[in-house]
């Protein structure tokens, strides 16, 4: 943990928002701020999906879109740069044509970002990445409780053979023993499935699911109230699919279901985990070709950016606490 | 009704939803299953427009957009492929120049389709059809309620000289008997009119509306319930302008008009009809040369995933209740 | 105030609302009506902004937007061109280089228009103009009120020693004594800040804000009574930044937050100030280059019109009760 | 012919071109210049073609995309605008649902704006609408030649028992004695045809195809040569279906064609024409909303100003020679 | 060699170009038509892309462009459709997720088409497929010709330890004998390469390259005779990387490079190649998220069109000659 | 001149062309590699324009597209990165609001780029700042030839009384005494002038032109020769606005004119001037917003490591004829 003051994103009074080498919210690279806190890293990685692929360009474009993002938090009153040092650690490079030799490298990557008890803030790359994540914050905390924004459950068997894809990843966590059961949720899940057994069998893991359905009958607050009441204190990963949002809100994405939520509702849901102990986030199948006017990747970024906040604030109340 | 069970859709683990020549939700073609239950169809025709044309090639989006579709629906805990054959029926074939007789063409081509009580979903097109479908099915139903999901009225009278066009449908429709005047409703309705008059008129018709207004005071439930009320227990016909959307969640369509219902809204509204008689149902006004990242027509494909759902319960609980 | 009947727009039933030249909802042109009560003016000016420039071209896509528009507001239950004369005062020409002469400029041009108690919907442009509707508003009817919806606050300080640019037009207008502060708020605000001291700033300035995540917890009409009690009786400027839209709702545009207001919440907002005073009205910041299907535009236009329609009733009245 | 010097188009020093209400070239509207020599006039009708329609939007696509002419024209040392009076017409309006009823139209408002020796540049519009053009310039004129840039030949029979559609106009054109057959060319044909009739059914109407192919393997003067020698010294009018162009050059069109020709190649064809006795000429064919920044439209305005260039040079002999 | 009159496309003058289910070109689908002599086939695959993906929805893409193509082929005086039977195949189910798995699969549906001297013409899929057409082929045939059309040399070696990808296909091809090298070539090379030995390593792998440059100086119809004379009369395969063409003809394809051929040239340059005795051949790297108004997928249509021409032509011949 | 080996871009087989911070074309940013020969920098200013802004985002457009760039050059043999150090120095932060305080500080930028002979490849940003460059290379080399490749002359006078806007740099420089006007050529120019007096007034200046029309009728290699004499031994500027590409090869920019040159022929021109000193070079005016598919980054980047790979080819003769 750092001591000197953070190096702080670049100013916007000397140079413009759209100038400069771009990185996550103008923050320096790693290699310019090796004693780093939270570090925020690309996986560009999309050989996982089933639909639209595109996702391995999500990187840059949420970096893109995080140009317009300013120091301060007004949401959740943070500054999230000023007491602690995030960094831009860019992306992890990662084999393009073989999933299991890619998520070797994307864990091996994420378990160096965080060694010593270090945050990470992911940006996909589809959501198979998901099981790296959660194997690299394995080895540092042990099993974590998971709250999993998407509009699908991604805890499927096997496709084409292939046992880990961007269907399976919680699944695949669940039996690898990286997550705690009772601590976990799906939120915004809706769509067609392949079977009623695809319920069935998500419960069995353990999981329980807030259905974007319900956000027309169950007052916000309340579904904010039994999500925390889930998680409990237990140390957290928070997994974002973009496609939580409906297709309006998030265009560019990979496999579309209409019906999802609204930005606003999915940053007031991050909002609303505030007080949790995120040890670790990411933002995941983002798909620029299929974006218009950077409205997913604008919501996407600033998705990562309530997730630093969060982790930032908690950084910093540790180093108070110390 | 066959008694054989169904032939499902193409499946997803044996060729990726990506692949194979199109059809709804995978569907088999209707020469491939040619004792079916229900008939998807496409409509292309956009002659009757009065703003943007294109919607000729709604059909055709809206069916690559439902390869996304799987075979259960969890909305409604409904397998709606599994219990009767849904087919798709291609497209029927219309004269582009001539509304008159594009619509003695379609109406031909829908009532082959219903004959012995089969039902349709009807793929749009522009919502000149809707008359065509409503003259088929009054031949073999009689007069029907109308849940009409839209910005507009739909009730102006003749334009440019011509008086079926999309702007027309349910005065039409009225004016020959087709519809149960105490039983139908236009749902979403917003944006400016000619005058205070088309309101008056309208209700002289006997139609009453839902104002997309009454979703910030209305309580949700509310309003399905004054809607299903509304409906009673006729056999239904179900139209959804896709234009009832904000354009947010519908760019792709001829004649936008802000302050629209979200797709979840629509969704929503439609499984609160699950326990109606509903007897066909068409989605139109899909126009993909304006829509993006195809989210106007993956709506569409949710929503008529939701009407052959519904249409097979019923078909269903009809085939068990013999 | 004109005593015969006024121009209206071009017959739908004569002209197809896709022909003709161009004007908003196909009002005359100025000089085609040249003792007018309302006029509708474009702004071509994009030099104050600090992210994506293009809203130059804003007059001209809400016009074409505005081809939708038909006579009869029922939202309103307002025919506003029947009882007062609407035109299309076209644009102010002004300098594209130099943001202090174009100021001037604008300010004289809308001077010009309402000078004798005539009102102005102001077309942008972008936000930077909103400063000279002010400055002229202010020489007819000294201080107004503001209902101000944005995400931003735009009342930043100098940027790159420039003191007016997008970002402050209502710092400045406080500094020169344009409004009257208590009657003065901010509706929709929401994203990423400089330092909290954004907002004791702002508050010093004497605004109140209503912030975007608001909405949620806030029932709507209970926001409504809230600016509607603010504002009171006093002469009333309406400044729409369409950035107060979320994203999805309006992709073209120059700082885009997610989190952001649907247009059918910015259409209800704006009818709940139909008792007001307004004295003039803009709506800013559509840069089409980034829009999709126009749906930006259709939306500017739609508020634009309800606007109109606020105004037009209100002289409407002032004319009966002399 | 007017003896005042003509009202020039709007001055870009005083007025951003980006600036005011639309008109071709930003030449003055009709009734502000009633006294002119070549008008400019829209004709959004599209209830002609057989695939992608949305030609209806062409003119004002167009138009916008005419602010970038100025008013000298280097490659014909021609200041169009400057010798005669050219004005904007605006558009026809005309039935949108019936095509005998438009062409009607279309031919009385063509024949209105051509009375007495002026000329006539139309923008379509698909391209039914040449032969309302040609009916109108035959009344004036008696037969005339026709080159027709084109990668369709656009003289096929009936489809949908329809005699008139954009397939037709030049087949219906020759049957009434609109043409001087020997004097007839078309010019960038390629493409598939319905059979080997089709070619040998043109040439018995009278016609010389310049094929695209041939581009390649004759010099570019010989191909000019040709045309020019085939229409002699008749009057002459210029068809331009803008999918004569490659899709590259031209995406925003109806029946793209791959193998076309560039801008550079058909704005020098027209060039090479400069001598002849243009009397009338169209751009057709050009589909916004399949168009790309505009790009079609920019190439479609290109064309009708070296058209125009070409009129003006052409009637400044005329006025100097009497 | 079916002795029936061949099923010919749907006529577009019973039912619209853009109605009715989609096949290429509006043909029969094999189980429609399984005496057939040419199959055209989709393979939907881009796993081995190392740049942008998604040509796993070229197949679809090229189909429903190719609804614009008309049975008779003028630029080579053939009915393509009439003398031999002409099927849509379908798509090839290929695993998404190992390259090795999908070229077997990839490899067997194809060979399972040409069994018995039947053509096939593929829709691709990213380049890597070309492989398992060359296997398939071979077997059939022994080594054969190839005219490879590309940006790229495609001849590159192993990329993140996989051997075979789309950039790699022919140096395996090469490697396992399955070409004939002194008949080979590459035409429309261009763009920058990993070092000068990429160059090198081709030649001794025994291509010949037109480069792309050599358009501007070398007479067209001598790099027509060139290529031809290299082939001589082996049988032949003809591959088409869409990117062979400048990205203004196609934009829809994953590594684009400035300076290539136009769509005319291309189609010449296959026409020129029409007395060859062509057994199958692909046109892959179609990818339609990158893809504006089809103009990539119309030129991807037309090549397979001209393709299809000239295979039946020479199986015309064949069967008159026998 | 740095004499260990330069620091090579990243390797595409350790790091996928998609994957990592984004540099132009993936070199050392100039902070990790401060001993350089080679200067890329990005100038992000866009506040000359006079019609579609935007050119702010093109350097980083630019830089997206020059992924694909591998470090040798086949079109020059040349590997440019191997033996002169080139890196990205990222963007000149200069004000927005102000066009005079800019120029300065972009000149200062420039001037400390190129300190002691080095060389720098600037990526706009729009025309004005080729003014700074020339300011800044004057120093350096006092007056320099130019070869300006454009669709305009850019030698306008002043607009809305600004003095350097992007219709002005070349008037400047020549008043300036920047530039040797006897070896000074305009290349590509077209499209509408104000009046006549814009060429006289050009050729005045000094310049030659070489207009987009000639390449019909003029050979290529002719083309060359010509300019290439103009030149002679001078130390060079190129400055390559990229509207002098035809807009279906850069529809991505500012001002697009109809009849441009192709990408082949732009770069095919600079490979013609590799003999040349080139000292400094630009391409400008890439406004992304306005792009498709990258297309004219492409291009831009494509020009940009051509005239990189001149340079370095001639600093590496300096090297080793030292």
């Amino acid at each position: 943990m750092n001591t000197t003051p953070p190096i702080p994103p670049v100013d916007g009074q000397v140079s413009p928002r759209y100038a400069g080498l771009t990185s996550f919210a103008r923050l320096p690279r790693l290699n310019d701020a090796p004693d780093y806190d939270i570090a925020v890293v690309g996986v560009p990685f999309d050989t996982g999906v089933t639909f639209r692929p595109g996702a391995r360009f999500g990187p840059g474009a949420i970096r893109e879109a995080s140009r317009l993002l300013r120091p301060y938090n007004p949401a959740l009153d943070v500054a999230p740069f000023d007491s602690v040092q995030v960094v831009d650690a860019g992306d992890v490079d990662c084999n393009p044509f073989d999933i299991t030799t890619a998520l070797t490298e994307i864990e091996a990557g994420i378990s160096g970002l965080i060694a010593g008890g270090k945050r990470v803030m992911v940006l996909g790359g589809d959501h198979t990445i998901a099981l790296a994540s959660l194997r690299a914050l394995h080895r540092e905390h042990g099993p974590v409780a998971l709250v999993h924004f998407d509009a699908h459950l991604d805890t499927w068997g096997p496709y084409f053979d292939t046992p880990v894809t961007h269907g399976t990843p919680f699944r695949v966590a669940i039996e690898e023993g990286l997550l705690l059961k009772e601590h976990s949720a799906h939120v915004g899940i809706r769509g067609s499935l392949y079977s009623a057994d695809d319920l069935t069998d998500d419960a069995e893991l353990g999981f329980t699911i807030v259905h974007a359905r319900e956000f027309h009958t169950t007052p916000f607050l309340d579904i904010i109230a039994r999500i925390s009441e889930r998680i409990g204190d237990a140390p957290l990963y928070i997994s974002i699919d973009i496609d939580v949002l409906d297709p309006a809100h998030a265009p560019g994405t990979g496999t579309p279901e209409a019906g999802g939520l609204t930005s606003r509702e999915l940053l007031e849901l991050l909002r609303g985990l505030r007080d949790k102990n995120v040890v670790g986030a990411d933002v995941v199948e983002v798909a620029p070709a299929y974006d218009h006017a950077s409205i997913t990747a604008v919501a996407a970024a600033h998705c990562a950016y309530d997730l630093v906040s969060i982790m930032s604030e908690r950084m910093t109340e540790e180093i108070d606490g110390r």
